[in-house]
């Protein structure tokens, strides 16, 4: 939906340098970007494209802004602003309101009338959908769920049961919530399977990641703050607490009954063990593995980095001669060399 | 589905301190139950709140009789104990036997009377499904497979081909299956697929969890035990063997080929390569990878646990340089300090 | 589909050793072949196995012509071999030529009539399909995808939207392709969305694990070349660029916006961060964390192996004092001793 710059400005408190009646229709990478797109610099490793681009507008920095060799749009935070002007100029595809003929909704779920329920989707029992929210094909929302206004459930995402979705909140596709968690008692016969009969609370505003699972809780509810955003194949268990306004990466595996902070960061295949806390302002980074409770703000981290082979398998072996060294050591210190 | 404490004492065998009479309805944690609710107590970390509860009745080892400030359940092992009553008080939703009017099924497949195929599900060719089992919205169970009795097959789950599963076993929303397994054989002209023509032979009484994979073999069956129990998001490649009661915590890889004992557990995020052979009753801790055959039962562990991330730095700069430390404590040992 | 030996091997480059006549209808392992099976053997691993087995006829190298009890077709590259062997025996089951009356197709969308859609399938809007191509039970195939001829969708798939998939590219279930990549800018009311606009391009000859997930690009198109492979549970990030040949195994990360080179390899669950660029043919080990730009061929690794859990604790409690050991030596190297 093209906008003039001038509007884009004005709507989201930038200061502009450039014609306000330029308009732009598409937002474009700096090296890619055309007459009719927008652009961005937010991170310096871009900022040698600056100069070359053919963009119609940069959202840029104040200290970038003698560089630009086109129009700009100036913020303080020019990522967070060229969030907001792509939103204006992609908006997302409408969906019609009402339920597609092949959907089936059972007969007990209440439905706003400006819902839209997509081809194939299924919709149980006692569940309740909000205005403006779209649940796309095949996706499966289940018995007892509650799905607040302008919520959006992607294609082929399941709702087992249970499941609450704050205003506004994306379910990508594939995405299962609400599934059992994984709750074993050993007898003398084998796994006891503990019947999981929690739910999930997810609050407003959150984003959750393609092929994601976040279990039910065994007894109470896991529960997901305002605000969370979580990426493609993480694991949360039952009754995992995050706090608001966290981001998880992909791949992340939280365990069961821990509890993590506001405004935490969790690079990608890092693990938490279960029934552990982790503070507010936590930063993890990739494939860390917490083991234990948190409670000083800042950045944890735990793994090694790639090198050649070669390099590798002699640092490990040195690794494992470690105690001999040690030995050696020792029996210096006692004149013993 | 209410209970009588009598009801359950004796049907699970417990000893029973308090009313038979009391009736409770439904579980709840220590902290959080009222007085229609059973709870218990099997950790210690939850002792301290044995002391305050509301609940009805809690199920506890004989130790914790004497701190119980309400009825009991005695037994020796609480948590399965209460798994066993937690099913009678929760059973799952019924679902209605027959065939949706928007499912679909090949003339070829044989479903029992009872068999309860929900909206939008797809059967395949030849496929036969057991009493009682349910297979549940958007699912898709494909050709040649067999469902054995009171099986679960949750919500847009897929079974591919050629899947048989044992009596009771669950599969949870989005596991895959049956899928092809990762063959590809180099050539001249790049990879060429290597034909899986195996399919996925699964026990009784297993659970799979949502989103977890389970590929078909290449030649021969993949082959899950009875009683095993895997949890999300886990990848069981081609030609895998898991034995019986194995235990399978969330985002576990298992590479093609290897065989794993009976009654092992692996922790979250742990792999294991391709080919090779793990005992009964082995523990694999979190995200360690398991390269070469074990033997011997026991735990094994292999991976470090976050810390802040200053301190890590200087960990592994000091790591990488052990061969120098090494090589000076080679010349303190010469007298060359 | 059963073929004779003759024109298996006339047909793929073989030499004969046996009766051109016999006839073979389906592959087998060495150690389970009955009389009617092809087997091969391309691993040291199983050549034990290939005195005693009852093949009719067995793929191998030259090398272990003289040991085979068998028919023999002799290849220098008998796996590759044996792959499009298998494809003769085992070819896809058939799949119905048009629209399956469940499945639900855009008025806008074009099907090549030999195109198959299976039940429940829903196609999107403007979606072209080519010729051959089968897209099964439950899949979606969103709006402006493109799916070249003989491609694969398998049941439950998701191809979100503005997915582009070259000639005979397979894509496995629940694999989602095309979800919005993890774009998100903090702001003083937290994390604001940032629109993901590009698509995904996916070359011939690729395949696509099961529950593996492809983000569509920020801005422009994450791509995935020719003949790549990738299996189960992976994920590749917004504006990834994979190169032609490439194999991923499962559960292995590429975070946003780093180039793959041609011909690399991926162990399990190895993970690499964003921003970075790996150059052709590198191979990376099994949980291996690349965290800067590889531009040397070779292999590169980062991970432990497990051993039992006491040694692992006394190993890393010696690495924990790694600085006071340095410390120890530096001292000594003083002649503090």
């Amino acid at each position: 939906m093209p906008e003039s710059l001038g509007a884009l400005a004005s709507r989201f408190g930038c200061e502009l340098k450039g014609d306000p009646d330029t308009v732009v229709s598409r937002v474009a990478t700096l090296a890619n970007a055309d007459s009719d797109a927008l652009s961005f610099l937010a991170s310096d490793a871009y900022r040698p494209q600056l100069a070359n681009t053919r963009a119609a507008a940069v959202v840029l920095r104040p200290a970038d802004l003698e560089l630009a060799p086109t129009a700009a749009l100036v913020s303080s935070n020019p990522y967070a602003s060229y969030a907001r002007m792509a939103a204006v100029l992609h908006p997302p595809a409408p969906s019609a309101a009402g339920v597609h003929p092949s959907a089936v909704v059972h007969e007990s779920a209440e439905l706003a009338d400006d819902a839209s329920i997509g081809p194939n989707a299924v919709i149980g029992e006692r569940v309740r959908i909000g205005s403006r929210t779209i649940v796309h094909a095949g996706a499966f929302v289940g018995p007892d769920c509650e799905l607040a206004d302008a919520c959006v459930v992607h294609a082929n995402a399941s709702l087992v049961r249970a499941v609450r979705l704050g205003a506004r909140s994306i379910v990508h596709s594939g995405a299962v919530i609400g599934a059992d968690g994984f709750g074993n008692a050993m007898s003398d016969s084998g796994w006891v399977k503990v019947p999981q009969v929690g739910g999930v609370r997810v609050g407003a505003d959150v984003e959750i990641g393609a092929n994601t699972t976040i279990d039910c809780g065994a007894v109470d509810d896991t529960v997901i703050e305002d605000g969370v955003r979580i990426d493609n194949l993480c694991m949360i268990a039952h009754n995992v607490h995050i706090g608001a306004h966290t981001a998880i990466a992909a791949m992340v595996g939280i365990a069961g009954s821990t509890r993590v902070g506001k405004r935490c960061m969790f690079a990608g295949q890092a693990g938490v063990v279960g029934h552990v806390s982790i503070c507010d302002d936590v930063i993890v980074s990739g494939q860390a593995v917490v083991s234990k409770d948190i409670r000083e703000p800042g950045t944890y981290a735990g793994s090694f980095t790639a090198e050649k082979a070669g390099e590798w398998t002699r640092r490990v072996a040195r690794f494992k001669r470690l105690g001999a060294l040690a030995d050696r050591v020792r029996k210096l210190e006692k004149g013993g060399a």
